[in-house]
């Protein structure tokens, strides 16, 4: 069954200064929002931790959610966004270098649901017969580089 | 850079009634917590959709984030937990086939930050040189059945 995709945006090298900034993730956030015509549900939560001063923010949205986290003391950034109805790309590699300093960007795209597509590879590994199954992410392909 | 592990967890064969009783949702979100000792920060967001009356929870944690989002149109629930530290493991299965009534249940487990584990199974692609890549998570393990 079908419940909707994911987006698991993993960026590194960004900028402590960039990512400890809650205007500029303010900023980020709206932008994807608006770009990807999502739709916010009541009041964003937001939280800044204390020194090295990273931030987490969850938005609740019609279409699902999405978060971030931040971790200045490794410059790493990590977003969530979860869809249960299919949106356009966003140019995620572009505007979190440009916004916050990344030299690396990893999309990874996750369908949500128990009906797993093994997309384009052959399968590797074989699905057992029982209803409950406990599945490790362990092969990707990757799509594209800038 | 290592950024946590999130486990993606979806449910299907769920009962309607049960996955739009908030009261029993909260009571699982709140046993997740107190399992895996997590410290919920502030007030975790929670909302209703219209009939059929699909709910929607995010809770910011300590260790990253908690959410589920239920349909009960499709008898299918789907949580998210990200944690930045180390976590026992939770018996997903067992508790969402007990409280939910879900008939199949498929946990995976991604590693966040962008130096990707390519677990147990040989390289089935091969890294581009580009700082910056897109991923599609296109192969899983199963590693238990109930």
């Amino acid at each position: 069954m079908s419940a909707g995709t994911e987006w698991l945006v993993d960026a590194e090298g960004c900028s402590s200064e960039l990512i400890r900034d809650s205007e500029l993730l303010r900023i980020l956030c709206e932008e994807i929002i608006a770009k990807l015509d999502l739709r916010v549900v009541g009041e964003p939560t937001w939280h800044r931790f204390p020194t090295p001063g990273g931030i987490t923010g969850l938005y609740l949205l019609s279409e699902s959610h999405l978060t971030f986290h931040t971790f200045p003391e490794t410059g790493v950034a990590t977003f969530n966004l979860y869809c249960c109805r299919p949106r356009p790309p966003y140019a995620w590699e572009e505007r979190l270098r440009d916004l916050l300093g990344a030299s690396k960007v990893v999309v990874r795209t996750v369908d949500r649901g128990t009906e797993i597509v093994h997309r384009d590879l052959p399968e590797t590994s074989e699905r057992t017969s029982s209803d409950s199954v406990t599945s490790e992410i362990t092969s990707m392909r990757e799509v594209s580089g800038l």
